[in-house]
């Protein structure tokens, strides 16, 4: 073996330290959630009230024929026998069912050309002001009757530990390809958490990746600390209609309760960062996650 | 060991036959679910769209003063260490913490002058048209960032199958200790869902209350009935502040979803059953629930 080499450039400093102290802290942001200007398919006071409470809703990005070619997508790419044994895929032991396919704009020429429509990549550029690319995308299914819950965690937080993305410049849109009721696992989000960075205890394992798709445990907000977010910003739940779409920043906290109902969720969910933010050495992890997790090819979007 | 003998006056048929078939069903109701007139606290308005939808809400049943005095009693119930040795508390293992109190309108006089108030009992004759005895009653806590969910389920089928309840002519309160958001895991209700029994396939095993208080398996609805029934009536998710309550059917479809939130979650609850409807023999069950489950006492609540 080999001693590991990288040629990323290190970043200066640790902006936000986190899995390196036995205490968790509040941190405040550093940079501006709203890079760009006016120029962009979001009107003003959209953007402004992104800025304000680190998302946005579209309420239909997709025309209803766009929608059911997602959605057709969606069952062809579920039914890929060959595709199931692709690291990239993540299937359900039990049922054998697709959960999750990453680097779903390489693999599906439908959700490239998603990703590049100027209705989605458009607004990412609008809020970053930059190029952009893409640093993880990604489709989910999520069961009904079974649905299990996706615990509090600010995105930030994992892709500075373990993809090295030094800064907060990178924006996620998660475009719904079924309705989201109250009651079926929507969307949470703390608004305005985003300004807050909770550094967390812990140190990231090797091949941390492996165990947290399933269960993130490393990397975990602290109770003392998401108690104080909830009272001061309160809980919004993001519901919308099949082909809307909600935008939010890499540092809200975020999360949402499991799903006993009979209805079942799927959303297309694609990150974007800044071309200005690209990522370096993990700043709390061995190695940094495989590409289809967090990408290493910062190529632009055109 | 002599054989099993008892005094209980067994009805005639099986109007509801659970867990005895290899295949789910779907029964029409039989009874009215409205049993009494105009006398008594509730309006006629609400009194016909409990009939309708199977529940009604009440926004303000307790003054603060009289919500204040019952948090500080479940405070004082919750701390009290000889009480975690008694049959009728849950506790949960890991963190030594209280869960539920059943038969609590016995341990706690706070709670018993609560079940006879006339804004309760009173709401629960109004209904059931006849005097009215308590089948079951509890405190719960449900605590936040960690609360499970509560799969979907009829309380009658349960209650006929183990407690030998023979018709539906009982009704719930859940008197809410903590304000009830759409994201702390409210009772959902599947609206309307009352007017049909859903039969459930599976065999009652012995002593299975002690396994279903955590982990209900038989007497669960099979997916597709639920979803049926979900298409059908859709679902109505029962929010609101602390010192209000809901009233629900013995037979609406109901479950609640888990709560990762920091909001915990307490209530009072009472099963309220006619004296015409007296407990007998279980319809699908070895042996009747102990007491604090299902009452045998059926004294009416004067």
């Amino acid at each position: 073996m080999t001693a590991l080499t990288t040629d990323f450039e290190q970043p200066t400093t640790d902006e936000y330290p986190t899995r390196k102290s036995t205490e968790p802290a509040l941190l405040y942001r550093r940079e501006p959630v709203v890079w760009g200007g006016a120029d962009g398919p979001i009107d003003p006071d959209t953007l402004a009230s992104f800025d304000e409470k680190g998302y946005l809703q579209v309420e239909e990005l997709l025309t209803p024929e766009e929608l059911e070619s997602c959605r057709a997508e969606l069952r062809r790419l579920s039914e890929d026998q060959d595709l199931k044994r692709d690291e990239r895929v993540v299937v359900e032991r039990k049922s054998d069912e697709v959960r999750s396919i990453f680097e779903v704009h390489r693999i599906s020429e439908v959700f490239a050309d998603l990703v590049r429509d100027p209705r989605v990549v458009g607004r990412a550029r609008q809020i970053l002001g930059s190029d952009v690319y893409v640093h993880q995308s990604r489709v989910n299914y999520k069961p009904g009757f079974t649905g299990t819950d996706f615990y509090w965690h600010s995105d930030f937080e994992t892709w500075h530990a373990e993809d090295g993305m030094p800064r907060m410049r990178a924006v996620s849109i998660s475009i719904q390809l079924t309705d989201n009721y109250p009651y079926n696992g929507a969307l949470m989000i703390m608004p305005g958490s985003h300004r807050t960075f909770v550094s967390c205890v812990g140190e990231t394992p090797e091949d941390h990746y492996r165990a947290s798709l399933k269960n993130q445990e490393v990397g975990t907000p602290d109770q003392s600390s998401l108690s104080i977010l909830a009272d001061k910003h309160g809980i919004d739940v993001l519901t919308g209609p099949a082909g809307g779409a909600i935008m939010f920043d890499s540092n809200c906290m975020h999360g949402s309760n499991g799903n006993i109902t009979p209805f079942p969720r799927s959303n297309v969910f694609v990150v974007f960062n800044s071309v200005e933010n690209t990522c370096g050495e993990p700043f709390a992890a061995p190695a940094p996650r495989p590409p289809f997790l967090g990408s290493r090819d910062f190529t632009p979007v055109v």
